[in-house]
């Protein structure tokens, strides 16, 4: 008998402060992850700013990141929306993964972008340039309606997300990035909330 | 007799790299000011990642960025295109000091955007997401056909720009950022290339 | 002793439904207007496809367009967000006066942005490829923080908006865009909410 | 012995007039295409404005439009840039074919995007607004590098592409649409080039 499918989840908070609701979120998504699915929450507050002449002998903690991308069977990608768009802090991240371009440990991995604001509208600004990110490392991104996180200030308390319908919707596109890393995979579709 | 009108400019290279294409752009554009404009070129590679917590006691590299903006008339930024949108070092330094939302140092102040890219495109695809995070800040792109600085290996040589049909554009842009600030700050258009 | 200044504004409703909320907010905005402002509704529903071929001889509705645009002091853009964009008919009848590229009528005229979707999001996503459009057109986006028009349902009723709160809004952008007029017909500045 | 299997694509213009390049490279490509694959190209010009009122009878060419996308495997779409997105004639006819929403007929179909001015970048600005209409309604944006088509001034000549290099790119594009089908729907991967 086989053992069970698996599936492996890297988390990335695009914030870096104490109370970041990146964070937060992550966090509760990970106690609320199905069976069989495991999330690592991995900080950015180390990677040091992008620097092309580093390349042939990275940082530590970019290096590290690179290794935790190649691990995962998948990326759930949470950023604040500043500006209008993803945070620096992720932006710069990724600008370390990515290299080479087009043929990154990014290529063809399941990716699963989520926004928060504190404004009803929920970082939505930004998702069209994580967007835009992810398709030219030819990631994939996970497809199902958008799901931003808004009103940050009631729907986040003491660390946690406390909406449960946010956190259902969620749990929804995560179904969608389960069942992306099967097909891209090649492994059989997973039937979501079976027992 | 009055004194000429003067521009103070801040020119912000949007790579750390030694042989930085944008900090090369930037020399090559400051010695080619017209009369009365001047440029400081401002590194970014000091700035910290953005951390919301430190907002009150900012660190010193995030404070003189702040600093040099407030003393500027109008602002260059200068961006490579990484995957598809512009560098998460500049994202991460305007994310410092684009505080408060909606009433920063950046609000009403002038900028020029320009980027670049080896490929042909020379980051045409990072201006959108330039042109949202500036209007975002509520500051004013200076109106123009975008310059996007492409094909780089050709046209950067020893750390000077020599493609002159390029210049020549940039220079263009350049005049519609002067116009800019005469507009925003009430003082008489310039007659570009008058004597 | 002179005439008052007056302000002639062009309202431009990107869906063409009967009960369409676009045409539904333009109208309460124009019976909300101050003094001395005048705006005149322009339906949509008649421009044809935008063809190149008939750029020498442009359908009637075409050229009626371009006219309006011509006549009026700034614009006051109002899509609907369809499929995460402004809504089709919105971008054909900006494509017919777009011409020619970087020099047509729309240069340097000030234009406010609206969006609206029945959603909470109100057509965020749309509004920035609003302002890439009118930035490519280099006509002048008021300044000023994005104001979108959701959850419709309630917000708008028999024909009208009736959401008190989001009025004052369009009316706080809407005092940008006369500013904006006035700064680019070099006329001295309005006293918003002056007696 | 099964038969071959094969791919039926539709080919979407976003421009309607006579010598319109994005029909000319789909007619090009068309007469490019593997063994096992077709395409059948629809035009637009007669698809109205879109308007809500009538989604419960729809008019025929709106109808035309909606049975082409069911039937075909996988959709090529090719668009202008005009004013730095794609082009309204484009925009409004997705507008048809989106609804329901997160739930039409363009759900899960596997797409691929071109662009064309006649500039050198090629329409790249068009990508993003593309890449987002087409993650809004749940399809399949196929994987790979974009593939912009610019200088069409000689890029094409009497209604046909002659740059082969070009073309080279676009086939390589296509191979990325094949495999997205064959993983969508559940096929053998092919084997590109295989004789």
């Amino acid at each position: 008998m086989n053992a069970p499918a698996t599936f492996k989840l890297l988390g990335l908070p695009g914030s870096i402060r104490k109370k970041s609701v990146s964070r937060a979120v992550l966090r509760t998504l990970r106690d609320a992850l199905p069976a069989g699915v495991s999330m690592t929450i991995h900080e950015l507050a180390d990677v040091p700013l992008y620097n092309e002449d580093l390349e042939g002998d990275k940082p530590a903690a970019a290096r590290a990141l690179h290794d935790a991308v190649v691990a995962c069977d998948g990326v759930v990608v949470m950023s604040p929306e500043y500006n209008h768009g993803m945070s620096g802090v992720l932006k710069n991240a990724i600008d370390w993964v990515s290299r080479p371009g087009y043929n990154s440990v990014l290529k063809d991995k399941p990716v699963m972008i989520l926004t928060t604001s504190e404004s009803p509208l929920g970082g939505a600004r930004a998702q069209a340039d994580l967007h835009k990110m992810f398709l030219s490392t030819l990631s994939r991104v996970a497809p199902g309606r958008e799901v931003t996180i808004g009103g940050t200030g009631k729907a986040v308390v003491d660390g946690r997300l406390v909406d449960e319908a946010l956190l259902k919707r969620i749990l929804a596109l995560l179904d969608s990035l389960l069942n992306e890393i099967c097909l891209v995979q090649g492994r059989e579709r997973r039937h979501a909330g079976g027992g």
